[in-house]
């Protein structure tokens, strides 16, 4: 069993300052987060129009289970993550989490 | 390297349908697409509110590279999938991709 944490940042007024403080600041801090089974973000591209899509970055947690997902959330390093995102999410951020049926 | 594919499906008009759907008919066509090194599912959980979050199912697949998931995408399988998502994301469909950055 898998369950998710996705966080979908919208675009911030000004990416640059948004990639510098994700890599220096933000992502350190995530990877403390215990439990923690798999981390990625994923930056969608511009579209075929060369219109930029309404997300900015794409985060996929992973975390054995829900309970080990409350508690990674729950301790200090979890909570420091979760805090530090109103520091440079200026576009906005919303978090979504739920067990993960595998396909492939 | 490692390029992802997420599709933000919103809320159906009917989730009983839409999962039934997904599940008989959209998840097999999607496994078949060629170069699919990884495919899961994710429906969020009702907020501590009991609000619905705006997202119902986000599906995560991942290429070998940009290549891959264009040829992917651009294969009879690739279009077949694409194109049966219009049959049951009747809260419309969001699809973004781009390069994977893993942390942990």
């Amino acid at each position: 069993m898998t369950f998710q944490l996705t966080v979908l940042y919208l675009q911030p007024d000004d990416p640059a300052a948004f990639d510098a403080y994700y890599e220096a600041t933000h992502a350190p801090l995530a990877v403390k987060i215990p439990g923690l089974r798999g981390y990625t973000a994923m930056r969608p591209s511009t579209g075929p129009d060369g219109s930029a899509p309404a997300e900015y970055l794409v985060a996929t947690l992973l975390f054995d289970d829900a309970a080990s997902l409350a508690e990674g959330l729950g301790s200090p390093e979890g909570d420091a993550a979760a805090r530090d995102i109103r520091k440079f999410a200026t576009g906005g951020a919303t978090m979504l989490t739920g067990e993960v049926t595998t396909y492939v």
